[in-house]
């Protein structure tokens, strides 16, 4: 079913994943978008202030961003269309081999002034590894359609 | 010549770019991280809201973490380890065939209290395209070493 601005009510939470972070598109993303060493190498990522390879925090929240787009909220009428993120916190490393799921907050609302049949509707994402450990959150303004009459 | 905490003066702006968004790459993150339509299609951008096809938001950030990753702000002694990112916002669509640059801004800095060797710096990130429209801007805390003696 279609979603509208009308079915993001405030306190609704989707759940989505799980997604797999796989070896080698760490180091495919690090190659292309962030190239320091302990994003590309595992022994330099041991001998780095992470103690581990870890992922660029800008492929977390990709992932992230690639769970939502297969979830529920991929229904939305006009696709997702994100205005403002704010509080992005990257809180616990995300490492080769991690499983990762998320969890979509609406946390509020209000129609357009400027556009009557849309609304823009607040988000809050967080994402988990495998143990339960929150490893990034944010909170995300989208541009949402109003279903009307 | 490495940075360090005392090297990031308030008002300082490091250059970066230019770079080439490659109309395969849009395709291959969008099949990745970002399935939908007006991200993976010419012809479905051409129809959807945007009137184009579009890069993720996110890859738009990706991209400016590379131009980053490339300038002089590389030379942080521990690498560049963001905290927290907020205002992040996309001003104009980025479209296969543009061709980005970006500055970031020393907006402040504090010293860590906990650790009395890091302190934190606050960046602003500006991304344009080649007509030197604000295609994305956010503000980002980094953790950076401080040299000392």
């Amino acid at each position: 079913m279609t979603l509208y601005f009308e079915d993001l009510k405030p306190g609704r939470v989707f759940k989505a994943g799980p997604i797999a972070v796989e070896p080698a598109a760490v180091r495919d993303f690090a190659q292309q978008y962030d190239p320091q060493a302990f994003h590309l190498d595992e022994a330099a990522g041991i001998a780095s202030v992470f103690g581990s390879q870890v992922a660029s925090g800008w492929q977390t929240a990709a992932y992230t961003m690639r769970m939502m787009a297969d979830s529920e909220l991929a229904r939305i009428a006009n696709g997702l269309v994100g205005l403002q993120v704010d509080k992005l916190m990257w809180h616990q490393p995300v490492k080769p081999g991690d499983v990762l799921t998320a969890e979509f907050d609406v946390m509020g609302r209000k129609h357009s002034r400027s556009k009557p049949d849309f609304g823009v509707v607040q988000l809050a994402w967080r994402t988990f590894n495998q143990q339960g450990d929150l490893v990034m959150s944010l909170e995300c303004a989208i541009w949402v359609a109003v279903r009307g009459q």
